[in-house]
């Protein structure tokens, strides 16, 4: 694996000298886990000319997600409480390199002023959002990682809907999922699982209740594994109990068709806002203007919610090999509503399209 | 409750002025919860003269904890996407308000160049820790909000210790109690709950893996619950089988007496640092250098870690009404070891000493 570490710090090292920096430092820790392999506790990452150096604010155990790659050199902070950001700005001056690029959308004002004070004569810039960019466009062992956590999200919730859920509260179904999740192979979820039970049904990142399932309920449920430090999405709304009313019978419909145009609308080339659009113009037609997302997707990889945004003021163009979800809904206020939510990569047409890694049915099943 | 808040800002409002600033913008979410009774995701708080504003970026809904108090104006942002951190400095410098203490070890310096380039003439100046500094003595309704907490937890563990563990992971066992905290009533578990079996046991913030309980193994559980927003945390090291090794019981007993000279050192001002080294001496005087954890306890509330800490190079007295934790622990590497923590609430002799809230037996329990 450790090539794949070298490879990725080489480009950001390309990117980084062409912006006029000899070294960078990665505070982030997503993205130190990108270039790293691992991102110990407040860990950060110096990549500079011919030597890139892990320093941690105490020793390695296993709390650690992830090994370090092998070709790193691991520089473990001897002082409790010191801060490895400004080792690094120290270290950076001591070997020669003048400037240092710093995450400046992630690295606070004091931390700043105190690298500044410990190396005021060291030209600092900054790096931007370069490793989220490097970021967006995942490898097939990304894609890997993944497509297994698809699989256990798959799992956790198939199982679910073949259990007893009237009378069972919305916090309690979480929880549920959770485990299995864990139970599957999971590392832990990839983010807050949400269930909403009849009006809370539909409201997208709906904190879980003591509300319990009734009959008559529509019921959303949205979760997703975090397998090897990667995390995907899946969500689903379901009826409860065997006749759901016209309403509820439309409004699935409805979104359902948001949810596919926007997924067929998936592909290399594509303008963020034009996917956006074909879901979201499917519920404006419908009437439905108030209370919709402020995006009907996004980005997923070490983070739940990374680069690119499916949104109405987005800019730039879909690549081969991003995953995204595709999420529309619709909550209608005190009656509830219905969220489709799938995780997908984008793929060109000659290998068949959009792969769909969360393969749960979207049929309206009535449980 | 919404005195409360109100005599809160008026106390951050005084320090604001005494230290040259007219108008404060608090962005740290602990920071922003405390001061205005809830912490919307993005929300910042501008405190001005007459104005207290709270910013957010969407409609306020019920996936928010708490609500905010009455007294605040609300104003909610109508671009999506914006930062409520920018809108309030533009409309501090529209209310003529000449400065704005903002909290620097909280803002990025992306967002701090954003704001300046809005509002290039409004001073900004580093309000600090000042609210951090504010929320170390807790009032009598946040402590009530602990011990139900604790009580929590309690209940959690309890229970846990009454079922069949031999056999079960460590995973399970974490899975388990975290469901226990929100039956009992917990928002949710205050902090990952660690459980460490065999060589995992004693280890601070040991990540539960697949590792299965075995007879003769030392068992530690950490865990803690967050109730309305206020976290505590109970740790216990128990022994698995009915005959304890010798090594096992020496240890136990040496930590438990550390912890015991932890506890009974806090008083109202007690050097945090000789906390920390009543504790300290009892392991270092049987031995034990290598491992020791960099603090003996730190204080608790609206966040798990804050003010004060209780460590060798702490500068500061303990207040009363100030929760902290006490657990020393020892880990030996391949072995495992014991970790002991309680939750207590400093209190002066008079009113009969520190409070215990975390009220498990210590004994030494052979499950």
């Amino acid at each position: 694996m450790s090539e794949v570490y070298v490879t990725r710090r080489a480009r950001l090292r390309d990117r980084c000298q062409a912006g006029g920096s000899q070294s960078a430092l990665i505070s982030r820790p997503a993205n130190v886990r990108y270039l790293a392999g691992t991102a110990p506790r407040g860990a950060v990452l110096l990549l500079g000319a011919g030597e890139d150096v892990l320093l941690c604010p105490g020793p390695l155990d296993d709390r650690t997600d992830g090994r370090p790659d092998e070709a790193l050199r691991l520089h473990t902070l001897s002082r409790a409480g010191g801060d490895p950001a400004v080792a690094a700005a120290d270290l950076a001056e001591a070997r020669g390199w003048g400037s240092l690029a710093v995450e400046e959308h992630h690295l606070t004002m004091a931390r700043h002023r105190a690298i500044r004070s410990v190396v005021p004569r060291l030209r600092l810039a900054d790096l931007g959002g370069a490793v989220e960019q490097l970021r967006v466009i995942k490898d097939e062992e990304e894609i890997s990682c993944l497509r297994i956590g698809a699989e256990i999200a798959d799992q956790a919730l198939g199982e679910l809907l073949e259990s007893i859920l009237v009378g069972r509260t919305e916090r309690h179904l979480a929880l549920e999922l959770e485990r299995r999740l864990v139970d599957h192979g999971a590392d832990g979820p990839a983010f807050a699982t949400s269930v909403g039970a009849g009006p809370n049904s539909g409201r997208p990142g709906h904190r879980p209740t003591d509300r319990r399932v009734e009959e008559g309920d529509l019921l959303s449920v949205c979760l997703g594994a975090n397998y090897r430090g990667y995390r995907c999405e899946i969500g689903r709304t379901f009826v409860i109990g065997t006749s759901p009313a016209d309403w509820q019978i439309e409004l699935y419909d409805l979104v359902f068709a948001a949810q596919r145009a926007g997924r067929e609308s998936l592909a290399p080339g594509a303008a963020y806002r034009d996917v956006d659009r074909a879901a979201r113009q499917v519920l404006e037609s419908a009437g439905h203007h108030e209370g919709l997302p402020t995006l009907t997707g996004h980005g997923v990889g070490l983070e739940i919610d990374e680069d690119p945004q499916l949104a109405p003021a987005a800019m730039g163009k879909l690549d081969a090999c991003v995953p995204v979800t595709v999420e529309p809904g619709v909550h209608l206020p005190g009656r509830g509503g219905v969220r489709i939510d799938d995780t997908l990569v984008v793929r060109p047409e000659a290998d068949g399209g959009p792969e769909l890694l969360t393969i749960t049915t979207k049929e309206l099943l009535a449980l």
